[in-house]
């Protein structure tokens, strides 16, 4: 369905993140973001984290994207997002939205309601649980980890009918990750299991799907280039650690992002 | 005092864990909640921490265990755990307490009292001059590293008094750990000197007691089952990084507890 | 300029660390929080972290050196600065400031110029843009980052008119760091460009400033034995890691300041 050489799109997107070091601006969990801010460095961007209602509008408009993650949202928080996604909107700096553990408290529900409506987003990020959620569809999110109930769910049919409602870029990621526009549709088979015994893949995934999406107009290539990466690199780091646990496998999956390099991409790349 | 066979109980405990998937409520600090949500999928559990006071209750319902832990606390994260408190309390899920610093300034002891009046505890972890503290002794905590005056104390005397005075198992974290539920005692010799280089080791043990509390409703049984793995964990790493330093040695605890498996209980775990 | 045998003075201080093992208050950002503790316990020190306005007073009376980051501040925490910093002046305490992202948002600019006003700094640190930033020149900040715009800045002159302007010592970190207190200017030579490639290498050399600052009197010492030895540690990391990219590099990192010693200071140290 892709062209073949989509893999090379994803590797000369990349060479611009690093020539150009894009600000990404993340409101985002205390729980992933210190490996949020080292695998934007690793990737070749230039992350700033401010969630104070006093400046982030103002930081959201010196930046070339903005990642909100309601990982561990409050009342302060939500606030600043809604600042901040405004203030983006404005001037079409795209936002990217990672509805952590939709599903699972009132709280998080009305947020990511309140968001979707206050915010225009350009790419939405999620496990099959949240964005099934968000699509409207039944959905028993357990906690911040993808419901094994929800996998009946067609991810394919609920990553077209989210790109849809919300004239977005949806992507959700799983065993294989799904990316939708509505009209074009890719799968990426990269990645390995293990990236689920690691708190934070998902996050970092957002978080450089904003570097990505920084420095192309085609959120659809942001979503793949952020997917295909992430799914390389946990793959690499599978490699390089599986005698050793999860502590070494964390750090090699920031590892690989920062090694990553065109041949890499072009010979592990699976996106159809 | 103890069966011989105790470490096998452990590795049963661990196998239901890794079976059971239990998730584990955290409303923690924000110095080491990575690691927390890292050695809690490293153990088989599913972490989630939320400390909105909006949707505190919500989360603490459908987790099997809730661990609360004062080490970065404030007005609005105490209001929360006593809300997530007694909502786990209403339903019978087992509230881990880990009082970081208490006896380190009058509002870490307020918040602790204030925390123990309100919610009823099922294990209470903390080092020597914190229990000391909630024991009602004098303590000299400095910070949140264990105070060398409060060494003189007797731990067993102190974990056996907290026990009674709450009703609740009694951890006390040191060269030798002491767990009592006022009936039964137990002394773990596992772990290693250097586990009081990396920060976190103390929060990743409430952690893991609370993945354990999770499965069992023996909380003498899981404050063990926590500590020895921990521990076991602790000497591994140390092993494996003697000469590297602490940084890889703090992984080194996650890929141990990762990598824990029936055999290393049994041959290595040293509980009387 | 300076004497030979300045590596002996950071060499001893380091044994002063290690034996004193001084209480360190951190109010810092969320982002790099786990790697600040783990350094300070890493050189030797004992780490606390305590942000609530309830208790910030208390510990910081109890420390021995205060230290503040901005790098995610709120309302709620930059009220605790202040009153921490005060009670820190009130008892002769050392306050370490590091203005992250000064000149970046009004936010940022208000409350650096506010903490300045209220609080008598003994070290301030940061990189050009920053400490432009507060010495009223054009600063052109571009996130937390340094703008390389301000790289025509020169940082002597800037370190000593911030060092008169606020009586205080100012260090300002970069290819070659500059340490001046107005009479004094030292330039330390260590380090290695990967550094700006993870996050927090900033945020942990302010936080060691702060534990050699709570063993000496002399505040311009207590900057160049931390920027000597993070220098140091940077490049033993990056010997050690070079290969295998920014994840190992950050670990690696810590590990070389537990390891750090007398004599990797007086072979390593570039001090001038």
């Amino acid at each position: 369905m892709l062209p073949k050489n989509f893999s090379l799109d994803v590797a000369n997107l990349l060479a611009i993140v690093r020539q150009t070091k894009p600000l990404v601006h993340n409101i985002t969990n205390y729980v992933t973001v210190n490996d949020v801010a080292n695998i934007l460095l690793a990737i070749g961007a230039s992350p700033i984290m401010a969630d104070a209602k006093e400046e982030a509008a103002d930081i959201a408009s010196i930046s070339k994207a903005l990642v909100l993650n309601i990982g561990t949202l409050n009342e302060r928080t939500v606030e600043s997002m809604i600042l901040a996604g405004k203030a983006a909107n404005e001037r079409n700096i795209p936002v990217i939205f990672d509805p952590v553990g939709a599903g699972a408290s009132k709280f998080r529900n009305e947020v990511t309601n309140q968001i979707l409506e206050s915010v225009k987003i350009s790419i939405l990020r999620g496990n099959l649980s949240e964005i099934s959620f968000i699509a409207g569809l039944q959905s028993s999110t357990k906690g911040v980890d993808v419901s094994e109930a929800d996998l009946s769910n067609d991810a394919e049919s609920v990553a077209n009918l989210v790109a849809k409602k919300f004239n977005c870029t949806a992507v959700i990621t799983g065993k294989v990750d799904i990316i939708s526009d509505s009209k074009r549709l890719a799968k990426i088979s990269n990645g390995h299991p293990q990236m689920s015994k690691v708190t934070g893949t998902g996050c970092m995934s957002s978080a450089i799907t904003g570097a990505f999406a920084a420095t192309t107009n085609d959120m659809f290539l942001a979503g793949i280039a952020a997917l295909t990466s992430m799914g390389i690199a946990g793959e690499i780091a599978y490699e390089k650690t599986q005698n050793l646990g999860t502590g070494s496998f964390r750090n090699a999956i920031i590892d690989s992002i920062s090694c990553l390099d065109t041949n890499t991409i072009l010979e592990r790349g699976k996106i159809e």
